[in-house]
């Protein structure tokens, strides 16, 4: 047994934590990600397991390396000054026929090619979200439950995931019961429905901008107008704006995405989202609500989806487990308020009832499944992939390229300088694979025509970051 | 060993002839059950296998027993005169408002209740249907293709289940290809699909009258107006009544269900579907056609949809997997002709694609798992239960009540005296827990007061001949 000098032992530490900075310039070990295990390192370069350990504290006290609890080390991400936000956007107010549905079927169907670099489709990757596990459980329940699952099950829902949302509901500071709640075929049936509930064609609908394509889909599929209304990047939807609007103009229904807004991130105060569900109920507006992101918050809670603040049912929220746990699935919920009866009725004749295997699969997951414990780990991940994409945009993309700073969900929203035509970009990325979607999808005036969403659901893997680089470059010869 | 004289076997084989008869009439064995195989009641008499075989022959000459080809002696059904069908209908030619949603969401959660006989839903058991097999079939898929069956699907469909339907096709006379299909969450999705596409709200429908009310609902919703079209109990929609409506109305599109009509049962003549597709054709009037009962025909082979006959793509065909294999799974498609891109448009709007893993499964079933072998099965057994139902009405229901003879599908269409509303005999019944669906709902003029459609998609056990001596005894005392 040998003895070592203090001098040899710090020497070696030095060498081993050199190997592992060389591994970090090299790209061997990427931003964001786990280094070897102590053991693992200890048997690889044959030094003691203390030795590591004390080259990764070295590490961390240079800033290199980030210790986490339980986790173990990671390379700490070289927190670059990360470029300003967008500032609040400000459409004219007045409304607008709605006109995109061609080119978003485009980019949908450009976004779900596997092919294709995942940046466009705002899906978390299947292989992050518990989508083994919950096979699983629902493979057992085909075992067990034969007949039950061949029926058509109730147009308002199977009885036990209304249950289980209902019970969830009051983490959420709602006090929902399974009889406000309706199952549906994702959020975007909830929104159809609710939609059609509140609505007849020729109105009316003021929408944050930029606001979520989908739901303007809807609004043209079902001849209805967009109001955009001034929205700020981290606070959503301007209460002011809306104001405005609605001393112009004939409103019949306003729809907000208040946690974690697809493309912007933001997530409306407490105070607004109270202030908002007031200012409609008193004029009998109803408010759409879409908390499809609430779940994915980066904070320390859930934020309360506007729904929490309803006092006269003019709340009508819908959401799914497409974006925590399965789109494939298609399940989703609305909560309707005072308009449930005829959402229900509506669910009926739209698709009679939702399947019911997925659903009771579902319900399964939150209620024995271990759904917390996956979220909190989801939610890390998609905090981290946010962080790292931040940082690739700040390396990759021209100089006064803009970012949002979302505090939960996984899009980013990135305003290029102005000479960038994001359409330009979407097609040249379209060539090389990658799949983006452009700024003026977001917007029935067609808006933010330097402006792309990029979706960080996806491990940032060398493909990813190779695609980063590209849209920084093909962005960069617009200049 | 004893030899018997011919005399001393006659007497055993009428002895154990004897034994069955009397099974028969106290009930155990019931008309249109198979009797015991020969091996069974081998063991249990202590009599040979040979002298089993000579008393079921003796009560086949009889009439009492009948073979059927490997699969055994079936008590025979006693064939009873049948009542005459009802007339070919004749509704006043003027459109109408629809208003049956109300009513029709009662009627559909009376029929889903499962403390309720089953006479209400047009469903088929899910004992009946290959539940097991189908979840096998899933549950297998969601272990091997975990990745997969998490992701949104292509809003137009799951491929191989594309691929399969449009092979398929060819046997009905069709020539689709995957491109010309849309997979949607049941028929009622692609109805509703394909309606959109092709009115607008204020617009004019022709439809059979009576026809099917979830059809009328989906008008109701869509804020359509309808216009019932004379119909044969037989042969469908009258094509006369149809020009004259041509004649006096405007009529934006025209909606049949050519194929074992719900809740008639008729089935269109070639000739006429030929000319129906014609007719429209020539005056630029797209065709909705619903085919989910196509496949249950008891005839010797399939009828054609209409699109069979669509040479211009004015044809837009609906069906699903829901009165075939399973209602809970929720999987449809359609076929829009020249409205296809449309279709798939409003389609992605609506609900965005179709869950992956229940199209998988039934991709899976129509590919490898023995569907046809299955429906063979099914029609046979569909056949017998419309028998075994028509003969208990004609034993337990008023005299001069009607009903229609289905060559296919799984409902009867029952005309009472006049006296008797459907209405009333409707909530009565629902007082002992009995399900139907009374005749106006079919009706958006509220015709068919005295008219109800019965279920035939259960096996008639005891439960369900003692509801209809009750349905009987009820009618009975309106007269």
């Amino acid at each position: 047994m040998h003895t070592q000098t203090a001098s040899m032992k710090a020497h070696l530490y030095e060498k081993v934590a050199g190997r592992i900075t060389t591994m970090i310039e090299k790209g061997t070990l990427r931003p964001g990600e786990r280094v070897p295990s102590v053991r693992k390192l200890n048997e690889q370069l044959g030094v003691s397991m203390s030795t590591v350990l004390q080259a990764y504290a070295l590490l961390e006290d240079r800033g290199v390396l980030e210790a986490r609890p339980q986790s173990g080390f990671y390379v700490r991400l070289r927190q670059r000054e990360l470029p300003p936000e967008p500032r609040t956007s400000k459409p004219t107010i007045s409304a607008t026929k709605v006109d995109i549905s061609l080119l978003a079927e485009e980019v949908h169907e450009a976004a779900l090619n596997p092919h294709n670099v995942p940046l466009g489709c705002a899906t978390g990757s299947p292989d992050l979200l518990p989508s083994a596990k919950l096979n699983r459980l629902l493979g057992a329940i085909a075992r067990r439950s034969v007949s039950a699952t061949n029926r058509y099950d109730s147009p308002q829902g199977h009885h036990e995931l209304l249950h289980q949302i209902a019970r969830r509901s009051l983490d959420w500071g709602c006090h929902l019961t399974s009889e406000d709640l309706i199952i549906t075929f994702g959020a975007t049936e909830a929104l159809n429905l609710c939609l059609r509930a509140v609505t007849k064609p020729g109105d009316t609908i003021a929408v944050e901008s930029p606001t979520y394509f989908g739901f303007l889909q809807i609004l043209e599929s079902l001849n209805l107008k967009a109001l955009e209304i001034p929205t700020h990047p981290r606070e959503g939807m301007s209460l002011e704006g809306l104001e405005t609007a609605l001393r112009r103009e004939k409103i019949a229904a306003c729809f907000v995405v208040g946690n974690f807004h697809n493309p912007l991130g933001s997530c409306m105060p407490e105070a607004n989202k109270k202030a908002l569900v007031e200012t409609l109920s008193r004029r009998g507006i109803p408010l759409l609500e879409d908390d499809v992101y609430g779940d994915l918050f980066f904070g320390n809670s859930r934020p309360k989806p506007c729904k929490a603040f309803d006092k006269h049912g003019m709340v009508l929220t819908c959401s799914s487990f497409s974006k925590t746990l399965s789109p494939g699935y298609r399940v989703g919920w609305a909560a309707p308020g005072k308009f449930r009866e005829h959402v229900r009725r509506l669910k009926l004749t739209n698709t009679i009832s939702t399947a019911t295997l997925p659903q009771m699969a579902i319900a399964e997951m939150l209620q024995n499944g271990g759904y917390d414990r996956y979220m909190r780990h989801l939610r890390k991940v998609y905090e981290m992939q946010m962080q790292v994409m931040s940082q690739a945009i700040c390396k990759y993309f021209p100089e006064s390229t803009k970012i949002t700073r979302p505090m939960g969900g996984h899009v980013l929203w990135v305003e290029f300088p102005i000479a960038v035509d994001s359409f330009e970009l979407y097609h040249k990325a379209l060539e090389k694979n990658i799949s983006i979607v452009p700024g003026p999808l977001f917007s029935p005036k067609r808006l933010y025509r330097n402006f792309i969403r990029l979706n960080c659901g996806y491990p940032y893997t060398e493909r990813i970051e190779r695609a980063m680089i590209t849209l920084g470059q093909i962005a960069a010869r617009m200049l």
